[in-house]
């Protein structure tokens, strides 16, 4: 249904770097790479993994064309043993991930790759590019959401969004992080997504006056004619209109679905256009809202009492206002050696956010007896926790800073293997179910976690054998610069 | 080369709307709609056109497909007669525009399109996706390789980019906006756009040490090897060993090309940089920056005398950080009532980047004896305005308020004919000729438009035919609520 992505949707360094673990021997060397976010966007309390389909999708269908190859010829980079060798290339590694739909927190490891030391390296800026993109609107829209409560909010961003694929793709996450529906037709027919809408002011003024363009368009959307009022005067004409046309309606024995307010200060004017509906009778016309509304907006409004009951959100959700880009980045974790014996690598930095963890790694979710989540524990995958008494938490930087863990109820390991030698050994959840674990996760997300103004920080925390390992390594480093 | 776009590619009110037309017999009513924008993003003094052949493409293209048209009729939405009507659709209007890497402001109409009511609001939705983008895009580009000056900027932003064809056009339009290259391959083949990489710390780890990791690196890449210099420890480690294999190089009778600071106080380590790299014979070696750059940091980074030659910039440019949309808007300026007679469109809003301008417009580019832009006058098609002598030119919104331009040395008109009844008359430029173009003409823009900070406000006006029917339409509003 989809277009396939191309091979050479990477940067020139995949590449060349690629061509030189080729030349260097280094080819055969298995690696492991961690794709992880080095903080919450928005200055939230949280983040929902999004991408992993298309991530998935992108590494099972890689393979290099015959104009990929002539266009790499081209270039005058590389050599043609390298050119030719591409030809037959397909990811062969393995893969684990964190469903999509989850809360997760920086560090965490969204995907862990392993494979051999070239294809890990080749598929780098792919991943990122379809995690980072869907995983940032998938949390701005859960923030959005979640201010609205229980009214829905509808995803009108097709045209603010970044490309014709960037809206497809911000669609399916606003999707996951809980609209309700979207303007974007492609993307009810690719993604099975329900559409909706309802009017521009180019339908007002293309007839001679506003009553005449709201009549027409209940005469051909009786059941889902949402009539916009801000063309003239809101509450002047447009409201009043729409009462008219809405008594009419009532006459027919139908009820005007909505009104949609799409400027001014929708504080004072919901208020107003909700008494006037009220007063004529038409109490089951519901007011949308729309016009550069964000999660602070949604907050706001609906603390000042907004009789506000859906929500128009397109910009601001599409186009991630407030932090255009996911920090996510992929940093190698260990590597073999000539002898084929593993290396675990940890890159130590003096800003902490740019350190790594070392290893192969899995995330042992904590659950308390509140039922809430407690903590997140990364440890080596070798060697699970011991949940049933006390468990010590590591920082993940700070050296001798750990926090005591206990009444443990549930723990969940969140990596779940995805690919087997280059082969999906997990089937890739609906696009509902993947919206229903958001919102059911997200439950169990402390509610001090997820308000927008200072959000409690929910505790990454590192268990021992990690520990003791990340240790080791940052000791050696400082023996040997 | 690029893949079609899907005729579903637009919001659902389009349809609904475009459905309603047919109902309500306005179908082939004629009508004109400007994409404008409300302001120049970035709080900037301009902003740089782009997206345009997108759009002519998407207009050329524009086709329902059976699937398509199964979509739609499994909505419920769209009667059988309408479904079947848009069987054989194709766009047949006409479009005007101005060139994609010309400075551009509010209000001036970017695209002008004249086609029967229910074309010209399908197209919309599209239309507006693929200008926003690409222009918002070009604009930052530009304002950071204006502050790049003579430096060479780099375009990196793959992996932050919003979907790999958002990161496609991101590539595109960053050229446009000045750039020399970018890391994305798809680009280069797509786009023909040079590409460039170094490489990643994953490289370096790769190897048992620094200096082997970098010596393998110019063994394989002799001649265009960049080294990144802070995986262990920029000033300690990184830049000694650089040096030690500059030395080897410089003894088999070749240069370093460069090193790459990707962390930690630019402004300081370049100068270290430099200094270690002069002291050591390696004058020619440049120093390439990256790290979260963007127009303000590479502002800073040159008043404080950074030796940075090159500039590698990714998440600011692509992402466009800072204003993550273009306020771009499709307005209905004039349609066609049912005797065929045009009746001009104004939109009135307090809020006055919200109100519009009526008719089909022309916009003149009035320059100064001193070779600079003067002002752009906005001004009906069919009464050019007389340049010879003194030109009055009006506030666009503020009654009574006009400015006097004088000497005017020169008038270009800047929309030119693009599509006529659907079909391309003007061929499309090359991207190169695009990205001269901004080049050029941005010259010819006052550098106090130019500046980041407070920029000086380049003045749109209206000419006296327009200005007298908008004021006439104003009137005539006030009169008849």
């Amino acid at each position: 249904m989809r277009k396939p992505l191309s091979s050479l949707f990477t940067d020139l360094y995949e590449l060349t770097m690629m061509q030189g673990y080729w030349l260097s021997g280094l080819r055969d060397r298995q690696a492991v790479f961690d794709l992880h976010i080095r903080s919450n966007p928005f200055k939230g309390g949280y983040t929902i993994a999004a991408g992993l389909e298309d991530a998935v999708r992108f590494l099972l269908e890689l393979e290099f064309s015959e104009d990929d190859l002539e266009y790499l010829r081209s270039t005058g980079t590389f050599r043609e043993e390298f050119i030719e060798g591409l030809r037959g290339f397909r990811f062969t590694g393995d893969v684990d991930a964190i469903p999509e739909g989850t809360p997760v927190f920086p560090f965490l490891p969204l995907l862990r790759i392993r494979a051999s030391l070239d294809q890990a390296q080749l598929v780098e800026s792919g991943l990122l590019n379809l995690i980072n993109y869907q995983t940032l609107i998938a949390t701005k829209a859960s923030r959005v959401c979640g201010e609205a409560g229980r009214d829905n909010v509808v995803e009108f961003g097709l045209r603010r969004a970044h490309g014709p694929e960037g809206a497809l793709m911000a669609s399916r996450a606003a999707y996951i992080g809980g609209c309700v529906a979207t303007s974007n037709v492609d993307a009810g027919r690719v993604f099975g997504i329900p559409v909706s809408g309802t009017q521009a002011h180019s339908w007002i003024t293309a007839f001679p006056d506003e009553i005449t363009a709201f009549r027409k368009f209940v005469e051909f959307y009786p059941s889902d004619g949402i009539l916009l009022v801000d063309t003239y005067d809101t509450l002047k004409s447009g409201v009043p209109n729409a009462i008219a046309v809405g008594l009419e309606m009532r006459k027919r024995g139908s009820d005007l679905r909505g009104i949609r307010l799409d400027s001014g200060d929708l504080a004072y004017l919901s208020g107003e256009a909700r008494r006037m509906l009220d007063t004529a009778g038409l109490t089951a016309t519901k007011i949308l809202a729309s016009n550069d509304i964000d999660e602070w907006i949604v907050h706001d409004l609906r603390a000042q009492g907004a009789a506000i009951d859906a929500w128009g959100v397109g910009t601001s959700i599409v186009s991630a206002s407030g932090d255009s880009a996911l920090s996510g980045v992929y940093k190698m974790a260990a590597v073999q050696d000539e002898s084929g014996r593993w290396i675990p690598k940890r890159k130590l930095s003096d800003a902490v956010e740019k350190s790594t963890l070392p290893d192969l790694k899995q995330v042992f979710r904590l659950y308390g007896e509140d039922g809430y989540m407690m903590a997140d524990l990364l440890e080596r995958e070798e060697t699970p926790p011991d949940t049933t008494g006390v468990v010590w938490g590591h920082h993940p930087f700070m050296i001798g800073v750990r926090k005591r863990y206990e009444g443990i109820s549930r723990v969940e390991p969140l990596l779940q293997p995805m690919i087997r030698d280059g082969e999906l050994i997990s089937p890739l959840p609906e696009l509902t179910a993947i919206r229903e674990r958001r919102l059911n996760l997200l439950e169990e997300l402390h509610p001090t976690s997820r308000r927008l103004m200072n959000p409690h920080v929910y505790k990454v925390s590192v268990g021992p054998a990690l520990n003791e390992l990340a240790d080791r390594l940052r000791e050696e480093s400082l023996r040997d610069p």
